[in-house]
């Protein structure tokens, strides 16, 4: 692939050679992770919540998922003080950390790093000798106006002149390009030795190739078509139509999620979803725990019941001890009328187990 | 997918409940050997030659190869005395067996196993506690008259009453349906218990879904048209034209080379390749050493270089201490064209190294 959009949007080179095609951004994940994984005290950073992409394929290969936790009072935000922390955890527990996970924006938060929490990342990597896996597969998916806006880690890693080996995944099924099923994504790798490269090449060849479809998704992503190219009004009119479609959507449920007694929601700039905190009185986890589930499954599995919405609980994604969520995608066409379902459920919830 | 062919080729129910559907076989057999392999002592029956992604698989998961040996004198046959020996000396290496690969028909062989040996395999498997992992990808390649025809694994398990864990892995990127790049296939599970089934199911889970155009190659591979169909003559006339031109073209290659000086071939009835060994004079071999390279590498880089035409050397695959062979395809038009241009090449080989 030619890459123009890469190095416009970092501003610094990219090398072919240094990029390798996946089946979806988890195929890539799953290989580097499979490689930094030595032995069960192998750590691996991830963030909490996390998309549980990480905490399975950790459990696959047998590492040591590292939690550090994001500050929900914050918008969800990634301190390196926390990562401290999780490090100097590790450490009590005989585990050596490898690799910090990042996703930015969130999943399923949402949330966007600034460029200066991202630069004491790096340089947090630098003194612990960690690889940095940059999960970035939402990076075009920023719908509201924001302070800053979306920075590659690889622009940080570049500006700084840092050497930390730094591993970037994107996908097709994000942005506006192409559906999950599809399988199309890729991983750029940043000051990885070339014997590292050599291994990677190798290991990927032993999966033979990316699906076809998936690989001319990647190609349409990274080239979009330009000012000027037939098809630019058309494609500009259309992804400019879902964007404006996520941004109202998430806004109008973020607002009412927000009026709902007992729930709060932050109210995240990117990605596709929000993740709102329920309180569930102590009736509530009683009834759940007397059925085996998690109290945020049985408030999601009762919502799947009565209204048809489909929402995740939190405990797939990881929370702090005590709190509870789900993760709603913003996706829908219709958005009143499920979140009206959702609060006439919430009301009804309320009403049989307390507030 | 409905199993109307899997049930019509083995004559016993199929549940979809234990068919699992995955990005080719190759992400099946990741899988199924990630989930097999302990620790480094972990071993794995494998037969030799192979097609590497067993190795390089097992060397990802730091799994313990035990290679058992294919008889070439023998069209490639499989002995269960070699799977016993490779078994022997696996206790003597301090390595504990866990599964026994399986790839019927061949791949790079072509070979096609009896039911008789196939039985014994089973029964192998049951004294020995050990996963039968059937490699059944090139089970609609058959394109030679054979004293027997494809039987799959789980038709004997099931015939035999076998209670010997099995998983069969199928592609769609053999046979006739689609190309390598659509990546689609499935394994069955027979006789895996439920908790096993549960770890798959969730497993496979975390890799969301294979592609969308490789499902709707399975489905179109696992239900073809049948008589009646609108479509049902095209796509006769289009299989059978395929597999003619495979047998044609197999046969004119094998009688050919079998008429080179220094080179045999077993003429295997099936997969797409054929596996010719070839005598590689001492001059020849001193050649590729001094050059780093293994003699078959060595030969094959020079054809390559020559002719154009791609093989790929026997180390690849495993062969026999102090043998040397090549694996060609069989899928190319203009068949005699380059086996005259590998004639002239492999002569030309001969006058400069000896032979």
């Amino acid at each position: 692939m030619r890459l123009i959009s890469l190095v416009e949007r970092d501003g610094y080179p990219s090398d072919p050679n240094h990029i390798f095609l996946t089946a979806g951004a988890s195929a890539g994940v799953s290989l580097l992770l499979s490689m930094l994984i030595q032995d069960s005290n192998s750590g691996v950073l991830i963030p909490i919540p996390q998309y549980p992409l990480y905490t399975a394929t950790l459990a696959q290969f047998n590492g040591a998922p590292t939690p550090y936790y994001l500050d929900e009072r914050h918008g969800w935000s990634t301190s390196v003080d926390a990562v401290e922390t999780a490090l100097k955890d590790a450490v009590t527990r005989n585990v050596k950390p490898k690799a910090l996970v990042v996703i930015n924006p969130g999943n399923p938060t949402g949330a966007l790093l600034d460029e200066a929490t991202q630069e004491q990342l790096v340089k947090l990597c630098e003194v612990h000798s960690l690889v940095l896996l940059a999960d970035e597969v939402y990076q075009d998916n920023l719908h509201k106006r924001t302070t800053h806006s979306f920075t590659s880690f690889k622009k940080v890693v570049s500006k700084l002149r840092s050497n930390v080996p730094l591993v970037s995944f994107h996908s097709t099924s994000k942005g506006v390009t192409g559906e999950c099923g599809r399988r199309g994504g890729y991983f750029e790798c940043t000051n990885l030795s070339d014997d590292i490269l050599g291994l990677i090449y190798k290991m990927v060849s032993v999966g033979l190739c990316p699906p076809l479809s998936g690989q001319i998704g990647v190609d349409s992503m990274v080239r979009p078509p330009r000012k000027g190219d037939p098809s630019y009004g058309l494609w500009k009119a259309e992804t400019d139509s879902i964007h404006a479609a996520l941004a109202s959507r998430t806004k109008v449920m973020a607002k009412r999620l927000n009026q709902l007694p007992g729930v709060t929601c932050v109210d995240s700039p990117g990605a596709l979803y929000l993740y709102p905190q329920i309180t569930l009185s102590t009736k509530a986890q009683a009834a759940a725990r007397a059925q085996g589930k998690e109290p945020d499954t049985f408030y999601a599995l009762r919502l799947l019941d009565r209204t048809g919405i489909c929402v995740v609980p939190g405990s797939g994604f990881g929370q702090e001890e005590g709190t509870w969520h789900y993760r709603v995608t913003c996706l829908c066409p219709g958005v009143e009328d499920y979140v009206t379902a959702l609060e006439t459920f919430h009301g009804e919830f309320q009403a049989e187990f307390g507030s």
